[in-house]
Formats: structure tokens, C-alpha cells, sequence
């Protein structure tokens, strides 16, 4: 909403604040304070609530006053000037003007790294990983990657090749922006997101924001399209319902928040992915998004049957484009990202090295060269000119996450698929609530999943949702 | 646009803020600060703008420093919990309830006052006065106020006589909503409103708000009505435009600020009262409206003519509610208000006497009882349940202001008035960035007026405008 001239004095406005914040956290009157708290954990007075709240106190303290200000500093300059170019570089194809501003960015993130690791304990790339992640480790990761980076190229080609005999229909507009805000709002509200502290809106990139008491998600409409904008409002509902269960009586403390960032993208991914695209949920709203746009829906019909659009909504398409790929080529995108960053960060990958190294990576996974095309290649992301090192591989646990806990839910939830077609998301999220929502970060994320699905994250519930949906 | 449930973690973030606002503008090493700033404007080594900010700075922080934390609180609770009951209570026209809890706020805010008195060197009620118009003393306000006293109710009684043979026609609906911000929007860009730093939205309450660079007015739509909704968008603009246009190099200081809530009044009231309510600027904006409600224009054309849409705006019509009031019997209602609150502070009124002497006040002034009639007599406004002694009068010192400028722009700019005839603001809107907008808090309210407009403040100008337009 905000005008254009207005950036300037939020960014200062932000800035202010940002600086207070650090001032107060890493003020030295702190470290007594944990003293005491340490003292009254080991007496046994501390609730098990409150000696979450104090980890993760510790943890946000720890990270925040083991690192040299001036390395935070010189490191979110080298982020800004990068981060800036990048907006006008990609757009022209400009690898070499931009490779060196993304060494800086590097260099600094290495230097970063290199002082978290000694306090940490972590590796350098696991100290950029554990910011995002609490309690992930690479060498878990890579596990769980390994056996996606043996299964999905094949696996790709066969769910292509079945798709070449069942076209899809694009339905076609004009799709009033009016009547799509209405589908969103009827959808939203029948899935469980709560107006009385939410709001949708639109908005140029969508996104869910606020806080748990005032969730913000938003959309942008397309008046050509409705289907991208329908299922971006469910994927933010999903982060959504998260932000609006977690525990009442935490809300102002550390161990009230979301638990991490596979967790947060785990409830969107399960909102849109396993539930909102799937045959169950389709054939439900099918008739609320006829009732949406009644003439388009008249005027060919065949567009609008809950199996055209599942064929539409599962359509799988290896492409160069991370933000726009389909559930199963979307894993091997990341892939490719972590690979790269975990060794920019290790030392062993220098960024003049990247374009090689993205277009081998694109070839083994998708079958395609992204040689000479960085705009659409190892330039398309905001994360690594922004120094988000350590944020790519979240995307995809949360997709593992995902599949394993709706698979739980399923079976703790017999009726769960006839429920899903009427509509009925009661169960399902009385479920998900007690189980994850309302936990906030009390358990580690590890935990909180052998809790909830009664095993520690693997590939395998993914790899199982694949093969089921495509094959 | 905040939904419901975000209005309590709102109020503790702002809290929070505030509490470090207050710890920030307290430190007693400011105290050094404010010496050595001394010295260097001692050496002359500050610039106009730099010593003018100094003295705003000093001035907020004697005013935060100089009194007890406890008064400032216990005031606040006071407040809050008056302001609270009185959103029911007014509705339920139930003084006897209210009483109590405003004597509560009058005696703390005595305190407030009487800690202010001694440093700032100012009687009690000056010290309140004070705080939201800085320079402004009551023994002035007094002598205008006096004059406004012995004219106002005459006049008021000819003005209406007068225009018993001039009736209007009210233009009747539906004005749609899209239609009326369409409109709202064509006369914002035509009157110097700066989109690129701003916008208009809906809101329950119209206000102005937001900083210079992104400023954020509102309005209300009725369907049945749109002339309130359209001459509420203009006041906000007026407010908007002098928040646009203050000194840009000093925004983020003391001295960057819109001078005085006397002088920010007197800029919407000079673009709503003086300007909008105009037969000059009604005929240009005629054929808008026109165009804005075509159905309606057609259906009733004498109902959208210039002469009947400024029979309309001038209305003169004593009622009981202020904020409903036209410019001519409102400053009656400020008058009434004043002189009750300076009595109040000062302590030779008791709240147990209030609503005798309202309704002596309103019969005097406006020929009206209030007897039995609290929810439209004295307790119609929130200012004083939050304690917002000392604010009523900037309204009225806004509408002398406001007179006195535009008639020193009609003395400078000879063809002004052939330029608002034809939406021609550029003038106009220049002529006020040099002499008010662009200066801040550079000078006093007085000095900046009497730079502006070659005389102090005074109700001749008013009392002219009044004149020429009703009699």
C-alpha cells in the first residue's frame, strides 16, 4: 500500500529499530540474567515452557553477541550494494558486472561464518544453516538430498511422460478481480483462517506478514488467470493458520514463534501441495470457483470440472524458473542451490565458478543448459545477493515435513479424504493444532516431528505423495 | 484496515515504544548535550535552522524532564480508563457514572499542570495550552475570543435569517463508493496532493496521518450523501499538502515539524472553509461532481449547479454537536469549551458544575439547552475523558489563521481568484510553501505570521471573511 516515496523513510524508520533491538539484546547486563535463569533451571523452578523460552533466549543472545558489530556491518553493506545492483543486472543478463559485487557478498559471509563456528560449535555452512534452521545439520541433509537427487530425474521424465495423455484445459478470463477476491475470502474462511485477526490483500509479491494476533496475507491478481493467484492464497493461508495457533500465552516471548522455517513452509506446503491440490479438496471447490466466474464457467465448462483441474494443478514441467516450478521438479531446484552455496561457503567454490557449476547442476536435474542465460540461471534468485546463505534447503524440508505430517494426520484421521471433499477442515486442524500450531518453539523441530508423526524427518512420506499423485 | 483481534498487541508495541521514546528523550546525558550546544551557539556557530531545532529540542526535553514519571503515569491511567467508560457511558447519556471518573482526570492532570508551572514559568492552564501550541498564552486567546463572544451570536441569528430565502437543494443517491473516491482522487491531484508520497483510503474515522513522505489521509463514504465525504477529503488534504511540503533537508529533527496544531488547522480549514466552500472554486468543481454522478446530476440538475452546491456548503445552523458544527457557529462551541476547561484547571470550576454551566454557555453563545442532555452536551467530546486540556482552542486560532493568510495570498496574488475559478492552484500552493509550509518550526507561530501576513494573530480577518460571505 505504501507510495513510492515513502521507501526511503521506512528503511530509516526500520533501521532505528533495528538498532535499538540490537542494543537491548546484546546489552552486557544480559549475561547476568542468564546466570540467574541457569541457577532456577538447575534448582528445578523452571516449567517446561519457561526452560524452551530460556533456550531460546540463550540461543538468540549467543548468536547475536558472538560476532563483531563490525563484521554484521560490513557484511549488510556488501548485501545492500549487491542486492541493489541485482534489481537492474539480471534484468541485463549482466554476469560480469555482478560476480564481483557477489564475491564481496561472499567474502563477508565466509568472515561471518568464521565467527560463528568457534561459539557455535558448527561448521561454517551449519552456522549460516542454524540461523535459518535451528537444530539442522548438512550432514543431515545431505542424506535426505542424496536419495532425492537418485530419484527425481528419472521419476520427472516418467510423471512427463504419463501427463502427455491427459491434457489439461486453461480456462479462460476475463476473471474479475472482484469475483476472485471473493472465491479467496469464501476459501479462506472455509479452511479455517480467522478474520478477526487476519486480512487478505493484494499486493505485487504476495506474502504473509503481521503478527499472530493481525496475520496480513496477500495476493496478486491476474484478470487473465485465477488459478496461480487461488492457489497462492491457499499456500499463505497455510502460513497463516500457523501464525494464528501458535500458544496464546507466548505470543510475546521466543518460544511462542513458529519453530522454523521448514516448520512455517511445511504448513503452507501442506495447505497448497498435499491438500489444496489434491482430488479431494478439488472436487469440493470446484463448484465454489464456477459459482466465482459463472459466464466463463458457461462458456466452456470442460475447464471447470474438478478433474481438469486437478490435471492443471498436478501438471509437472522441468523449467528454469525456481519461483514457478511444480512440486516435483521444485526439490531439484534447491538441491542444486545448496550444493553450490554450502561450498561457496566452505571455500571450495569460488562464484567466478558458479555459471559452470548451475549449468551442470540444471543438465543432471532437469535436462536443461542455462549456459550464457544467468538472468534466468544463477542470477533469478534475491537470496544469495541479499546473504541469505542457508535459507534455499528450508524450501524443500519443508516439502518433506510437509508429506510426512499429512500422512500422519491421515492416519490418525480415518474419515480425513471424505471430510477434505465436503470441505471439512475442523479435524484436520484441531489436529495440526494440537500437534504443531500450538507448540510454538517448546520442542526442537526434530522432536517436535518424531512427537507429531512418530519419526524423525526422512524423504521417504515425499517420495511415497510422488509416486502415489504421478504415477 | 487492522482487524479487530490486532488492536491489543498493537497497543503494547506502541507502549513498548513509547516507553523507549521516553527513556531516549530522558537520559540525563542529554543534559551535556544541551550545554555544549549552548556553547557552540554561544561561539555563533549554528545556523538559523540549527539553533531554531536546539530550541525545540530543549524544548521537549524540559517538558519530558521536568515532571515526575509517577504523575505522568498515574495521569495516563486516570485517562485511559475515563476515556474507556465514556465510549458506553456517553451512549447511555449517563453523567452521573462519568462524573467521578473525569473528576479523577481533572485533578491528576492539576497535578500535571502544577509540576509544568514552575519550570516553564507559565500559569497552569498555559503550561497544558502550552504543550500543543507552543507560544500560545490565554490572556491572547482571551482578547480574540472576547471579540468572536460579542459578534458571533448576532450575527449567527442574521446570518440565518438571511439565508431563510436562499433554500438549497440536497442532491439525493446513490453516490457510489467508486464513483465518490474517484472524484475524491480527481480534486486531490488538481489541488497539489503528492500521490507519489501519499494516498486515500477508507476508514471508519477520517484523519490525517502518516510521515511527510508517505502521508495517509482517510475518508468515510455515505451512498445516500456525498457532500460530507467530499469536503472531509479536502480538509485532509489541506492537512496533507502543509505535511508534503515541510523542509526536506530537516525532516527527521525537531525543527523539520509542522509548526503548531493552530497553524496545521488553519491549513485544512483555509482548503476546506476559505478555499472548497467557495463560489470561485464550487464552479470549477461543479462539472466534476457532475461527471462524478452522472444518473444523479441528470435526474435532478438544479440540485448540482454551482449557486445551489455553495447554499449548500455555507449552511449556517446552530445545533449541539461540534464536529457537525458549519464555520460560523463552531467557533461558539470552542469558545464554550475554553473557557470551561481554563476554569476547570485553574480550579475555580468543579467537574460537579460542568453540565450547569454548558447549558448556560450553549444558551448564550447558540440559544440552546443542554439541560438533562449530556450524550449531545458536555459529554460529546473524548478530549476531555483523555485529557486533552488546553487543545480545544487551536481550532479556533486554526479558523483566524486561516482567514488571515488567504487574505494576505488574495493581497499578493491579484488573479487568485480567477485561478481557483478555473482549478488553477500552482499559485496559490507556491505563494504558501515559501511563507508557511517549507519553514517548519523554523519561527514561532506569531513571528511566521506576522512574516506571512504583516500582522499578529487576530479575529479582524475572520470576522471580515464571516462577513462577506453570509451577510
Amino acid at each position: 500500500m505504501m507510495p513510492q516515496g515513502g521507501g526511503e523513510a521506512r528503511g530509516e524508520a526500520l533501521a532505528s529499530l533495528r538498532g535499538l533491538m540490537h542494543e537491548l539484546s546484546t546489552d552486557p547486563a544480559q549475561g547476568d540474567l542468564f546466570e540467574q535463569a541457569d541457577r532456577e533451571q538447575a534448582a528445578g523452578s523452571l516449567s517446561p515452557w519457561q526452560a524452551a523460552n530460556l533456550r531460546e533466549m540463550r540461543r538468540a543472545w549467543v548468536r547475536a553477541t558472538c560476532i563483531p558489530i563490525e563484521l554484521v556491518e560490513a557484511s549488510s553493506r556488501a548485501e545492500s550494494r549487491c542486492e541493489q545492483a541485482w534489481r537492474t543486472l539480471r534484468a541485463q543478463n549482466d554476469w560480469v558486472a555482478f560476480a564481483p559485487l557477489l564475491s564481496e557478498v561472499v567474502a563477508r559471509k565466509r568472515d561471518v561464518a568464521a565467527a560463528w563456528q568457534g561459539p557455535l560449535g558448527l561448521g561454517k555452512y551449519d552456522a549460516l544453516l542454524d540461523g535459518f534452521e535451528p537444530g539442522a545439520r548438512s550432514a543431515e541433509i545431505d542424506v535426505a538430498f542424496a536419495e532425492l537427487r537418485a530419484f527425481l530425474p528419472g521419476f520427472i521424465q516418467a510423471a512427463v511422460e504419463r501427463q502427455k495423455s491427459q491434457p489439461a484445459v486453461m480456462p479462460s478470463g476475463p476473471f474479475p478481480t472482484d469475483r476472485q477476491r471473493w472465491l479467496g475470502l469464501a476459501v479462506m474462511a472455509q479452511i479455517g483462517f480467522d478474520f478477526s485477526r487476519g486480512r487478505l490483500d493484494a499486493s505485487h509479491h504476495p506474502f504473509c506478514g503481521g503478527v499472530p494476533q493481525d496475520v496480513r496475507i496477500t495476493t496478486r491478481y491476474d484478470e487473465g488467470d485465477f488459478t496461480k493467484s487461488f492457489m497462492g492464497v491457499l499456500h499463505e493461508t497455510g502460513h497463516a493458520k500457523y501464525e494464528q495457533n501458535l500458544p496464546h500465552d507466548w505470543l510475546d516471548q521466543p518460544v511462542g514463534a513458529a519453530r522454523s522455517m521448514s516448520l512455517h513452509e511445511s504448513q503452507s506446503l501442506l495447505q497448497e501441495m498435499q491438500v489444496s491440490r489434491g482430488r479431494e479438496f478439488l472436487s469440493f471447490v470446484a463448484p465454489l470457483i464456477r459459482q466465482a466466474f459463472p459466464a466463463a464457467a458457461d462458456r466452456r465448462p470442460e475447464a471447470f470440472t474438478a478433474d481438469n483441474l486437478y490435471r492443471l494443478y498436478t501438471r509437472v514441467h522441468p523449467d528454469y524458473i525456481r519461483v514457478d516450478a511444480d512440486e516435483v521438479t521444485y526439490p531439484c531446484h534447491v538441491i542444486l542451490r545448496y550444493e553450490l552455496e554450502k561450498k561457496l561457503i566452505e571455500g571450495s567454490l569460488q562464484v567466478s565458478g558458479i555459471p559452470d557449476a548451475w549449468d551442470e547442476g540444471m543438465r543432471q536435474l532437469l535436462g536443461l543448459s542455462t549456459k550464457g542465460n544467468y538472468k534466468d540461471g544463477c542470477m533469478q534468485d534475491v537470496h544469495w545477493p541479499a546473504g541469505l546463505f542457508g535459507y534455499f534447503p528450508t524450501y524443500t524440508l519443508g516439502a518433506l515435513t510437509a508429506a510426512q505430517i499429512i500422512a500422519a494426520a491421515r492416519r490418525a484421521l480415518p474419515d480425513l479424504s471424505a471430510q477434505l471433499t465436503r470441505g471439512e477442515f475442523t479435524p484436520l486442524n484441531d489436529w495440526l493444532r494440537e500437534r504443531i500450531w500450538s507448540r510454538g518453539s517448546l520442542l526442537g523441530t526434530q522432536h517436535l516431528l518424531i512427537e507429531a508423526t512418530g519419526a524423525p524427518l526422512s524423504a521417504a512420506a515425499f517420495k511415497h505423495h510422488l509416486q502415489t499423485r504421478y504415477l
